[in-house]
């Protein structure tokens, strides 16, 4: 696929040299993610921007989250959304302040969410919606009942319209600056876990599951 | 002051039980935070979210970044944003899919942003900027050019329409649920900083600043 944006309004004007269009890029960020900062406009024409849990899914997004009552309000049949993910990765001190930044990989996809409504459609995307967070455990839990889905808001959207932006790397300095005497580099965040914490009320003999102690991103 | 939403706009409706509205508890999370999801309706009518920097100042939440030419070219003069800032803390195994969940902190803030014109004025969000990032980095890095300062958007944006949404703990399983035989618990996120990274252009004899060997948030 040629690496061009899809459209002209996501491509990446500000730094246009990290912008990517291809969808191993997008789909490298977002499968790395774990909230996605979704954007609507609602019917008092405020912009709304909520933290959701989501999915990739092929060639779709689904958001499942928090804001289910707002966004409910807003659907009506599908709502034009702006699903952002952003991964940070790095305090970038450079020797100057202007040039200081931030190694971070995100992707902005534009489009039009709708709810996916029939119940075995739902529960599928629920599945997709676990096992994306916590691979390996869909089969290990207890699956929704029908009220459950019923009180569930899963929205779907097609992931044809996105792009990514990546900054990787050390700081991109002045070239006179380099010779100036302030430090400058990389603070590099971390990234996986801390030790697990089982439920307090957990049951005397479950063992933690392998998905679980291996649980990782990236 | 009392514990109540700022308006209607800004009450957490779903888990309502999540909602806080103080500004210690608004200003903790937006302390703790290094990207804000800012979130507006392009000319295009389209909404977009795009991730910057951002600093608390005082009573102002004061933001910076790669979308500058998007919404410079939306500015004129003011523009409705929603400014979301959420920090993940770990993901919520709960016995069934529907009570799985997350550990986060967020902070949704709306108002109408402007850009920080009067150069004392810009400087001074600059300086606030980069000590709000890397606290003690101000004094310790070449300051803004007149042209860096001409080339650099800040918006600010009042803080008096805010409302953080808050989630701690165990998984909250239904009361049968307890006696399943699946795992639950919490898989925390680590936090903190890998090994830092020094500029591989570094003049040899600059020793690593002790405001960066020590960075951290929260």
């Amino acid at each position: 696929m040629p690496d061009k944006p899809k459209s002209e309004r996501t491509r990446v004007r500000r730094e246009p040299n990290r912008g990517q269009y291809d969808r191993a890029a997008i789909d490298a960020v977002l499968d790395d993610g774990i909230v996605a900062h979704v954007g609507f406009t609602g019917h008092d024409g405020q912009t709304y921007v909520i933290p959701m849990l989501y999915a990739r899914d092929g060639d779709r997004v689904l958001i499942h989250g928090s804001a289910a009552s707002r966004l409910l309000t807003t659907l009506a049949g599908g709502v034009e959304v702006c699903v952002t993910v952003t991964l940070i990765d790095g305090l970038v001190v450079a020797r100057s302040a202007f040039n200081s930044s931030l190694n971070y990989r995100s992707v902005v996809a534009l489009g039009r969410a709708r709810a996916v409504e029939a119940p075995a459609a739902k529960l599928e995307a629920l599945r997709r919606l676990t096992e994306f967070l916590i691979p390996g455990r869909w089969d290990d839990c207890r699956q929704p009942t029908e009220s459950e889905l019923k009180a569930t808001l899963i929205l779907e959207m097609p992931l044809d319209e996105a792009s990514a932006k990546i900054r990787t790397g050390p700081p991109a300095d002045e070239a006179d600056d380099y010779a100036l005497d302030y430090w400058a580099g990389v603070i590099p965040f971390a990234k996986g876990t801390l030790e697990v914490i089982p439920d307090p009320r957990l049951k005397s003999g479950i063992a933690m599951p392998a998905y679980v102690r291996r649980w990782k991103r990236g």
